[in-house]
């Protein structure tokens, strides 16, 4: 594309580098600016840069946060004896939503994937398994999505740990909540049934 | 959403005020962003700012450009006598690559909208019949796209210089070039019969 402005140019292409955005969006978002308030780009840009300079993340669960310990770390309340090992702050929020877990979360920062050049050294994995040295730690839960990457990140992690006493467990996979069987694909509904839970159980929830 | 770090909820807030970005991906982009060096996100927030505060319009085709005028009306060999109306820089540079052009443009800034709360005087429209008074232009030509509020923006514009001697044309609509007659819709297969053209005319093209 020539455009008749090297800022217009300059703002599509630093527009176009963000995934999911080519050219033709980007010259959509820039023109769309251009017809708001000047404000709205300023606060636009002042929020990004702000963003990458500003953000801190939490020393203990790497979660990102404001100040050094995240709100989760420092509240007295929580089990701090569990510890529930994700992927990204996306993956803490919705379980936080749940309201369903009281202990820690870990914070990989990713999943292993040798495809896209992600080793173990490249995650928080050594932290974690520092935690699980220091013996306070009673029960680790894997919370990865499971897909290859996610099944071989949580068995690394596994492995590294298994010199330790602690026990370790996955979130469950089943038929979701108010879905048909008829519409689950087989290996859900397979896993479902080999993790089947005691039907009193069941009754808690 | 709640989440863990003002800065976080800020960028994903201002991101998510862009049209088509929800706050799931505006979230995404920030995270994105969090794992690229913060060059990429100052280099962003610099682009976005700049384009918005530093971007100038022609004074004389509404353009968008680095400087008073913009390059085509800069260019002395452009036949300053055809006007080729339309919405955004968008369509000058669809129409600039055909190569097909050499007069100047003019550009709306949208088209009248009732719904949208678009009236003639939030257009560059009386720019344009300034131009029209000054008896400098021969043609006018109409390249906005076919749809009820670019019929009616033709028409307004029409009325307006309808008083002055000029020729006004609207760009041709018919299948496009490579298509099948098949999988053409009714009206532009209509309008293609009814403003058909002498063959020897088509064989120049």
């Amino acid at each position: 594309m020539e455009f008749s402005s090297k800022f217009i140019e300059n703002a599509v292409n630093e527009i176009s580098n963000l995934p999911g955005i080519g050219k033709k969006s980007a010259l959509s978002l820039v023109l769309f600016l251009l017809k708001q308030p000047e404000s709205q780009s300023l606060n636009l840009a002042n929020a990004i840069s702000q963003m990458r300079l500003k953000v801190n993340f939490c020393k203990k669960c790497h979660n990102i946060s404001d100040s050094d310990i995240c709100e989760i770390c420092a509240n007295p309340r929580r089990d701090e004896s569990i510890i529930c090992v994700v992927e990204d702050i996306r993956d803490v929020m919705a379980i936080e939503k749940t309201s369903s877990f009281n202990g820690l979360y870990h914070v990989l920062g990713g999943k292993i994937s040798p495809v896209d050049g992600i080793g173990p050294d490249d995650l928080n994995i050594s932290s974690l398994v520092e935690k699980v040295k220091n013996n306070k730690i009673s029960e680790v839960i894997f919370a990865l999505g499971t897909t290859m990457e996610g099944d071989t990140t949580n068995f690394y992690i596994y492995r590294q740990g298994s010199d330790y006493n602690i026990t370790t467990s996955t979130i469950a996979r089943g038929i979701s909540v108010g879905d048909d069987l008829e519409y689950a694909d087989e290996i859900t509904l397979g896993r479902s049934i080999t993790d089947r839970i005691p039907f009193e159980k069941s009754l808690k929830g």
